[in-house]
């Protein structure tokens, strides 16, 4: 058996699945704090016997096997987490084979094996919601370098009209303080499940996101970016992003397969627990 | 012995070494037409019985190797270079096995096998001159995707008090439109070469140049940044650009070694043609 946690914020998701990834089962935990959500998450894996596990979880965390904090959550600004030992004290209970990495890494992985970005070599998976991130696949695998990427935070030029201040508490205007949800929701007073199509609210969004495709497009040319997250369930949002993006591009970058290259995640919401599944399944062959 | 071309829009640099890349016989070719200059190319290649060859060159052009046009050059605006078949110019004349690439590509691997970048993993050679380019080592391999990076026409945020409306051709005020030594002397009127160390200019191209770090920063979380390119020679420059990096970046992500992390290139001059040589060294062991 396999196992997988998808830690975030709001909620963990774990789950078991047997050696050909049929999810055998499954629970739904709110994150409250590690003392409270991990007794759960414990109790649910102690019911099955794994034999390695995938942990996609909430950043910034430290994923690097040679440091000294390997498997913490660090900085995060959610009570209780800020450098919490989440590999160990999972370890300390279940002593089998762990990776661990990113919710957006796993994700990535998880798409690239399974989902839209299945048989190509280099893919971005972002995920544009409460926050905005990003994993990278190159050439079949993971990126990592000194640090996990933290894609969202990059800087882009403003649209024209729009003076929101932005709301990142550490850059202010970088992609993700002007364009996640509640960027959206504070500069126009509203949520942005109850904001018209034709709202200049989804402009604004489209050249936003549109910009930091372009960005990631020239840097890592890969074969497909994939566009998950809450706000990517707004209708018409895609199709503006891509034409806006071929606009921006302005013939620039061969992209001739704007419908294919932007799209959206085929594993829906599983695509992190099915990520975790395949991470711990390749630990078996290590 | 080993061959190398080091391509640019301005000259030809060819050199020829032996296996333990001592360096033979060099030339350097005004850029002309491809009959004239490749005439002499040939000719100083003639000269040598060499066993494989690197070639980097301005772009853009076609480096995937299933593509009907691999090895040639693109879409590039000198007048004559347009659609030639570089790597089958040379290869009729000269039947060994050839590396092609962007000049940067090339001159990235030089830097990551013998410069600043020698024992990491992941690094990025970055010219800021008559454009803006780069090219990324990742997990000890030159990324190509779909096409060669771009990386110096993703779009950033204006300096406040900065309404040049950008120099590319294409999209007006990204990075290159900004941040080449074309911009600054259209900006300001005169060549930055003239320009003193306290003026503006450099306020606003360090500003430009970091946030452009800033964001490869986020993405590729790479070991190193090198910055190679005839703007980086001004003096004081690098160290702007390394403080308003920090500033920018606000404690966000880790680099506590900045004075590190941002460095000149160690081969200067030699980058490209060293990264051929490595490249033409690398094919006899395929």
């Amino acid at each position: 058996m396999l196992g997988s946690i998808e830690a975030g914020g709001t909620k963990f998701v774990c789950a078991v699945s047997d050696l050909a990834l049929n999810i055998v089962d499954k629970v739904t935990i709110d994150t409250q704090t590690p003392d409270i959500t991990l007794k759960q998450v414990l109790q649910f894996f102690a019911k099955h016997s794994i034999k390695s596990m995938g942990i996609g979880c909430f950043g910034p965390i430290d994923i690097n096997p040679h440091s000294n904090t390997y498997g913490y959550i660090t900085a995060t600004p959610k009570a209780g987490w800020q450098h919490f030992n989440f590999v160990k004290t999972i370890q300390d209970h279940i002593d089998v084979p762990i990776a661990f990495n990113t919710d957006v890494n796993v994700a990535a992985y998880g798409e690239f094996k399974l989902g839209a970005a299945k048989q190509t070599n280099n893919s971005i998976y972002l995920t544009i919601g409460t926050g905005i991130g990003g994993g990278v696949i190159i050439d079949k695998k993971i990126i990592t370098g000194r640090h996990h990427p933290e894609m969202g935070h990059i800087f882009i030029k403003r649209a024209v009209g729009d003076d929101f201040v932005g709301n990142c508490p550490f850059h202010h205007d970088c992609l993700e303080g002007l364009a996640s949800g509640p960027a959206i929701e504070k500069r126009w007073n509203t949520k942005p499940v109850h904001i018209d199509d034709n709202h200049q609210a989804w402009q604004f969004e489209s050249y936003y996101l549109a910009q930091a495709i372009v960005n990631y497009t020239l840097t890592f040319a890969p074969d497909i970016i994939i566009l998950g997250g809450g706000i990517m369930h707004k209708p018409h949002l895609l199709s503006k992003i891509k034409s806006t993006c071929l606009t921006l591009l302005n013939g620039y970058f061969p992209i001739d397969d704007i419908e294919h290259y932007l799209s959206l995640p085929k594993l829906g919401d599983n695509a992190g627990i099915m990520g975790g599944l395949l991470l711990a399944k390749d630990l078996l062959h290590k």
